[in-house]
């Protein structure tokens, strides 16, 4: 049986980002999961996100790192209190800063493996550190500064 | 009568970007200019492009940070050689690095106005330091590292 994605996990009303929300269903659908110590995602460009032709655009790239790193972060912190990603209250981090180093270009035509590691859990932030893998070969590395969603967000009511 | 953008300039064959070329028909088509000595950019983000309901996802500032600031990139180095944004060779960057400092929810039914400035322009490289702006707030703040595109590649044929 296959496992639930973190994104999976996501409570309704915290489950629209157009990077990892499976409610959104002009969005990426981002899944990611546990592989031992590390994260993994996989995904797939459609052939129109393309910087000049034959390669990502690095808005993608800087999407997919976002939302694999903010999705692992909340997985970590449920890990670290010893929780099941299925109780509440339900973790969600958000982006502080996301940095992001652009190793070689990134081909269009093949599946993307993305894998991120914590170097960091303290209180409510959680650093990431993520890379983007083409044919096993590093195309981006990228860090996400993650915190925990203020109380009142979730609820879909800008102030 | 309204002036061409910068990538309005960028040659057919690298016209392709998801961020800001002209002919990627399913793209954001990311226009900038010139305002004295900073570029300008605006975008009214598409209601799924959101984070949590209401807000703007992470990955989209950070794409529109990144295609601004490379467009700017070009822009300057034509600027600082004397040269018209029509003449050839065209200059058409790439991002080496990218960082964003999500400083505040940047919400989603409004216009985003984005600014670079230039820190740097040193041989192929060019530093860019760029704000997103929502309701005269600074939602995020960014800086890229462009390099000039590398010969070879602008004919769109990976490698």
């Amino acid at each position: 049986m296959k496992t639930k994605a973190f994104q999976d996990f996501y409570p309704d009303d915290l489950a629209h980002c157009y990077g990892c929300g499976k409610l959104n269903e002009h969005g990426h659908q981002l899944k990611t999961h546990w592989d031992g110590e590390e994260s993994v995602s996989f995904f797939t460009p459609e052939s129109y996100y393309t910087a000049v032709p034959g390669y990502v655009y690095g808005g993608l790239i800087a999407s997919l790192i976002d939302c694999h790193s903010t999705g692992t972060a909340a997985a970590a912190k449920y890990r670290e209190e010893g929780r099941d990603m299925n109780t509440f209250p339900a973790f969600r981090f958000l982006t502080a800063s996301l940095t992001v180093n652009y190793l070689k270009p990134t081909l269009i035509d093949k599946e993307i493996e993305i894998r991120g590691n914590i170097k960091e859990i303290k209180g409510r932030k959680v650093i990431v550190s993520t890379r983007l893998i083409v044919n096993e070969e590093i195309c981006a590395q990228g860090e996400v500064i993650a915190v925990q969603m203020p109380e009142g967000m979730e609820l879909g009511k800008p102030k």
